[in-house]
């Protein structure tokens, strides 16, 4: 049998026809229309399910149902899209209108937790049963997997791991709190500590990298300074790990899962973000006397996890 | 059938015959000897055991097995007690010296889960299924039952929930690290608040609840002051409600619970404190747009929590 997989993005929408394998045998990828009204987003998704059916020379019985990864709160008991700052979607009837559309069974989930169930099932293989996955893009997500099933809270809107204080009454976060550690930790947070940096040293090298121009800075900028000994670089670099750091010390505290997956944008700086992340945690026994260490990984199923996840939801 | 929970305590090691509806039928009480070598103490309490046994003339046949919730790092797999500040043990295999001695089945986990579970199932009776319980003493416990089980982490040593940060690089934890939520929402932390507000205000009507004498203050004081409408007692308690109510925010946008249990010393404040920390809660839509509003409960079970809820490991 197999599941479909959909992985919705502010700019487009990806269709996965998955085995049991978690192997992603076809796509069909359809462009997100922000702005649109959402019925004709919607209706542009139900087209693009169906083309990957016709392709595929498969009939709705042939399918199990079709797992939906959403860039926003979901209430997976209504199977409404509640909010999604990126499509623009208030309260969207999302599961029902695809339903009705494909004729097949459709569940929603947050586009991290469906990447944690991706990486934990099909890119681990079950290695870990307790997994903390925490995505470093211009947000920071996270996917819980515990005791070996996605954990996802009161109406699927629990695993919002980027909004825990870092420091109480600190830079005001996007959730209307202060201090979160989205708000130090994410590739944005990292793009502002680094353009405050900028504006202190103008004599660093991340103004060469970014040829004058501080719009220029993204989040590989700092990385790249930091690895060519640029010591402003190292000093931004250094502090981000800190806020990193503490951020994986609470979860261990609270999890002690047996790994870490970090994945998005700033996950792509690999072995050298794990080794400093490493060395950081060890300074504080990974947050409590006697506590086991937690394997510290990169996810590996790049973008397809996505798909691959949500598709999980019915292998 | 019958189960026996064992609540150690750094004073007395409460051992209760518990029935299958969680109601404690008969306790025998052993004083905790703390500086013996810890294999008199272990006796100590197998003799306690016993003699529970024999007083319900009761053979170990009858009894499913021994539950003990142990006031620090626990390892389940191994069956040992890795750490205990209150009973001043290091890596003691309180388990199997426990099996042996009495001939039972014995299964060790940490006090604060213990409590959590006693209350999800017997004092709520399983009205909440996802549950985080924060025992709010000397220190800051926690316990978590998620999707109506208890949820430990590896080897035991999660749900350690007051160990995460409030504040990076504040006040220095028990712990190791610096500005974990023991450290500010803990009874020791409110008495160190009031202290250090007591001596900038010599006026206030917490000297005088105190006799004079700042060393009688206790978690008590600073809300009886409050109450009584002291400004300085106010002051108090509204920012020790802002680092709770932080630690609760924190704890929905991750668990999306379906209630919050509050016990320990600083909770038999009851609906004064429940009331503030509602307010402070509501004030950042509890967490993050769209969240569904928990309860906020305090325990139900008192000092018979931790004899309930290690004997409903084996019930």
């Amino acid at each position: 049998m197999f599941s479909i997989g959909v992985d919705i993005g502010g700019m487009s929408m990806k269709c996965g026809l998955v085995n049991e394998k978690g192997q992603v045998l076809d796509t069909v990828i359809v462009p997100t229309t922000c702005g649109d009204p959402y019925e004709k987003t919607i209706n542009d998704l139900i087209y693009g399910i169906k083309n990957l059916l016709n392709k595929n020379k498969l009939y709705p019985d042939d399918v199990n149902g079709i797992g939906i990864g959403v860039p926003g709160v979901v209430n997976v008991r209504k199977g409404t899209v509640d909010s999604s700052a990126n499509l623009k979607w208030e309260n969207v009837p999302l599961r029902d209108m695809v339903q009705e559309g494909t004729g097949l069974q459709v569940r929603l989930t947050n586009d991290a937790n469906a990447a944690a169930l991706g990486e934990a099932r099909f890119g681990f293989k079950w290695k870990y049963p307790n997994v903390v996955m925490i995505t470093l893009g211009t947000g920071v997500g996270g996917g819980l997997i515990l005791d070996g099933k996605l954990f996802e809270g009161n109406e699927g809107k629990g695993a919002e791991l980027g909004h825990i204080t870092l420091i109480m009454n600190g830079e005001l976060c996007g959730c209307g709190r202060r201090g979160c550690a989205e708000a130090y930790a994410s590739a944005s947070a990292l793009i502002r500590q680094t353009k405050e940096a900028m504006n202190l040293n103008k004599d660093s090298l991340l103004w060469k990298l970014c040829k004058g121009d501080i719009e220029n800075v993204n989040g590989k900028t700092p990385f790249d300074a930091a690895q060519k000994g640029d010591k402003v670089g190292e000093e931004v670099i250094n502090n981000y790990i800190k806020y990193l750091g503490e951020t994986i010390l609470n979860y261990n505290n609270i999890f002690r899962p047996n790994a870490f997956i970090l994945s998005g944008g700033i996950a792509k700086q690999g072995d050298y973000l794990i080794d400093k992340l490493k060395a950081y945690c060890a300074l504080y026994d990974w947050g409590y006397k006697n506590t086991p260490v937690p394997e510290l990984l990169i996810a590996t199923l790049g973008y397809e996890s996505g798909i691959i996840g949500a598709a999980s939801l019915y292998l």
